[in-house]
């Protein structure tokens, strides 16, 4: 194989200096005390410009970083502005005091030549890491806020984050298989971006939600391991952490038992964080899916801090809670101290947080300095829950307790878990905290859906009932868990899966169960279900979330940040406008019409 | 980082045993001599069974391959058909006579349990590398194509490619970038895919044909060097290497050369060769479009063998030929020991060829035994003619010469160029021949469309014309070329790219050459020319086509041998039937409507 000119000169970090060509011979963020005296030909976006004392000064950027150029005669500079791309000859000096907010600081590189290789504009927005632009503004130049190294930092660990789950999943025998874009249409689930079809005149693909089918197909296939990373599209509106596109790290394998799977899937998160973070993540607790809710009042349980929840379902009789029953839910969070910092205005949010969760409360007690327990909600106990709440949560002089009840289970664990997570916040309990993933196992099997009347799957109808609970899908589905987990870090769900029924059989049970009928079954995936007559192996996989994966890794709370080109919260591409009008021809091939609504 | 059970304990090829789980200890295909007396657990579907004196024989298969299963005692086995999933309990023992047919040829196990896993319909073919189904039939059951070894070979080979194209690319400090699927419609070119838009009524994304516009963003953003593997999408009607989805290794950088890039994208292509399929590749020949054009009737000339064709262009005037005119391009092709091949019937097939080319021809010509010059083209040319024929080509004894003349240069050469290719295929001329790869370069920048009366770029109007060339922008665009190159292997594109202009001035007034106004280009790309305000760098890149790769490693000439998952001519998945109906609501929800043409 041809070298390459200059392989492999120099290395820094991910940044190489390798076959650069002839128009430089060193990068700006690579120059270093051991380069001087060498001769330099860089080439590189102006930053900053500053005449000292008859002395010029240049920051000159590359993908590197950035480097300072010394013109000691200035007339040699020709007339230069802002983000300028200049070709620049000097020589590599060491500074005499070196700049520590430059990682080439140490040094400088006194030109002798300096040529406009390119010119600019005024850019809309000063390009440094620190910007006070609006986003739609820089969404807009995005070509432009892609030169703050920030945001190119972070698409490099992106990189870094997919690089480290293909050497993975590749040493552990999985092979890459690209599904396609253009499918059927999901009969079930998120809304499906459609595609007219232009041959098929009157139908439509859709752009696939994930490659679920496809990758359960592989395994029918005999494929046994299979990984890709997958563009995956919702037409759903937009939060702050989603886009219309975006990409997951995609799993799926035969033969494998559900410990097995959350083993590999750990080895991959483990890995990734490692890589791409340098950070070596602790061993990921299990946690069932109940005791997430009970305890922390969230599926997605943030463990950076304890702050744990209590069941006090017992209380109920000891009790005179408005709207309380026989099987009501109680849940309790003990704040240590939190006394003295519980204003009115405070309560009155948290009430607020508890009613957007459907509840009235949450009922609040405190221990005085002192020892005597007051609040609101102690007008509801009796004597004796007054005396079985002390015995369970110990408070201690000024801490502060809140309590919250309701018929349904899970609205007693979210409401509770969303105040928990709201004071964690102002207490700041994850600030600065090390990153802290779980699994999180054992999810229900179905949900009653009590708007449809029907039983409804928690995840997907293909998903696996355990073993020790088939007995409960003829006398009392609700119980019935699955195997299904979810991979939550920082209190995120970085990704999740299942295993997968494999069994004609048992899959038509569940048919059954959620109201579908044979017919039903038949039309809406009755190609899918048809492959599982030929001896499908048992199997099942997880999908990571690549964009919440990057958030995690380079501390960003906004998906944008891990994108090079995101759509705004519109779902339109503030820098192309997209969508766009479609010609009338382009619409007549596909045999559509725009229809005008009011 | 926790170690995987079993990690590494047996490797061979890219089939490693690694984490297989407790269901299995070994691979069919993996065991071998060295595993005699070992006890395993095995699962596979089962391939033939058979009874041999009381003897029982099974044949099973998994991802790694096939191996015999013996049971002395037949009753152990329980009723099995095939393509039954089956886990088998026994010992390795040495065959007394190997199966030189399969890799595990020399073992056998020795059974001493089976159990069913996942019983099988009978398949609806047999599922082995030999098949005579209908290949509508596999497309349909998609997923049991798969279990045929030789199919999954070949994605295991599409895997390999992408992954030496990775570790190429990251090793020459590419970084790998998503772009976005969803985007505004490009107004030259293909047709696009198009997405209706449910938040912006009336208004569509449109697939991406490829990654360019956004590659180029990314090298006005300062990321230098950028790769993807990515999807690309065409609404064209498909021929039997298309399909509406592709996939492309996309490749783009900043301050290379034409040269630089066209040395690295030389390395990547023998990386993959190297990797896939074990081929060093000879080094690739530069040849210039014209060159190849008139010496080889192609854009993408087949050098695995040579059958060079003449430019002969000076016989005008020394002949008769009909049609002929002062400027007219003649060009001839000799065969050795063609003419008593050259049957009636052939010479038919080989006009035909030329008809379909738009020209009149070949004119025939052949050297006897005894050498007098003979044929039907003879009579059009003078002594004068006929003396310098003989002295450009030399015909020897039996040689055979085709003769082509046409007053359009492309045409002589294309309509020669295939029937060079005809004459090839007919004397097996590429039969086991090595892989010949080759650089076109110098391709013009400009083609005047004679209907509309206007240059179009022959690539695409970001195209960079030569430096040495920018003179003629003004007196000849017909004769500028540009820096624009395809990669050519074995007589297909296997690739291509070019230089891009950066610099506004020269992008207007090649618009302008193009008959495009101001407001026109505004308004069709003006997003993105105005990129190109703000310093772009010198750039340039290229794509290579996965798809076209993965058959000529895997030497197939169908494209959906190397597609898990693909279309069928129709643009329909014939295993789900995609594309399908929309319901009305979710027509309503995009605000369109299917219009029914008769």
């Amino acid at each position: 194989m041809p070298t390459l000119e200059g392989k492999k000169k120099a290395k820094k970090g991910n940044i190489t200096m390798i076959n650069e060509g002839k128009m430089r011979n060193a990068l700006c963020g690579d120059l270093r005390l051991k380069d001087e005296g060498r001769e330099v030909r860089l080439a590189g976006w102006l930053v900053t410009k500053r005449n000292l004392g008859g002395i010029l000064f240049l920051d000159i950027r590359d993908r590197s970083g950035i480097c300072q150029i010394r013109f000691d005669d200035p007339s040699l500079c020709p007339e230069v502005h802002n983000e300028y791309l200049l070709s620049i000859e000097g020589t590599v000096e060491k500074k005499p005091v070196a700049n520590k907010k430059l990682e080439s600081g140490e040094v400088e590189v006194k030109a002798i030549s300096c040529s406009v290789i390119s010119k600019s504009e005024q850019p809309p927005f000063i390009i440094a890491d620190e910007t006070d632009a609006l986003e739609e503004t820089r969404l807009k130049y995005r070509y432009l806020d892609l030169r703050r190294p920030i945001l190119a930092k972070r698409l490099r660990t992106r990189a870094k984050i997919c690089r480290a789950a293909r050497e993975y999943l590749e040493e552990n025998a999985f092979l890459e298989v690209e599904t396609p874009c253009l499918n059927l249409a999901t009969p079930e689930g998120a809304r499906d971006y459609l595609v007219p079809s232009r041959t098929k005149q009157g139908r439509f693909y859709a752009l696939p939600q994930s490659p679920q089918l496809f990758k359960q197909l592989l395994m029918v296939g005999g494929i046994e391991r299979y990984y890709q990373i997958a563009r995956c599209f919702r037409d759903e509106d937009l939060r702050a952490d989603r886009q219309p596109e975006f990409t997951q790290i995609d799993v799926e394998c035969s033969f494998l038992s559900q410990d097995e799977i959350l083993e590999l899937g750990e080895g991959l998160v483990r890995k990734i964080f490692l890589d791409a973070e340098g950070i070596e993540l602790p061993a990921f607790e299990r946690m069932a899916y109940w005791d997430a809710m009970d305890f922390y009042g969230s599926d997605k349980p943030d463990l950076r801090y304890e702050l744990k929840m209590s069941v006090l379902d017992d209380i109920v009789p000891l009790s005179s809670f408005p709207g309380a029953k026989d099987g009501s839910f109680v849940r309790a969070l003990k704040v240590d101290g939190y006394a003295e910092k519980a204003s009115r205005k405070k309560l009155d949010a948290l009430q607020l947080e508890a009613r957007k969760n459907g509840l009235e409360g949450p009922l609040f007690l405190f221990k005085e300095e002192g020892g005597e327990l007051l609040g609101s909600g102690l007008k509801f106990l009796s004597e004796e829950g007054k005396a079985l709440l002390v015995k369970r949560l110990a408070p201690k002089d000024g801490d502060a307790i809140f309590l919250l009840l309701s018929n349904n289970r899970r609205k007693a664990d979210f409401a509770l878990g969303s105040i928990r997570i709201m004071i964690a916040r102002e207490l700041g309990l994850t600030n600065g905290k090390p990153h802290k993933a779980l699994w999180v196992v054992d999810f229900p099997m179905f949900t009653y859906d009590e708007e449809e009347g029907r039983y409804v799957a928690e995840h997907h109808p293909f998903t696996r009932p355990r073993d020790e609970d088939l007995g409960y899908l003829d006398s009392d589905p609700s119980k019935v868990l699955a195997y299904a987990y979810d991979v939550v870090i920082d209190g995120y769900e970085a990704g999740g899966g299942t295993l997968r029924i494999y069994d004609p059989i048992l899959q038509d049970k569940i048919f059954r169960l959620m109201g579908l009928s044979e017919e039903e079954v038949r039309s809406r995936f009755g190609w899918f279900v048809d492959a599982f007559k030929y001896a499908a192996p048992p199997h099942g996989g997880f999908a990571l979330g690549l964009d919440r994966l990057s958030m995690l890794v380079t501390h960003t709370e906004n998906i944008r940040d891990v994108i090079a080109f995101p759509k705004n919260l519109l779902a339109v591409d503030p820098m192309s406008g997209a969508p766009g009008d479609a010609s009338e021809k382009a619409l007549e091939d596909l045999s559509i019409a725009v229809v005008k609504k009011d």
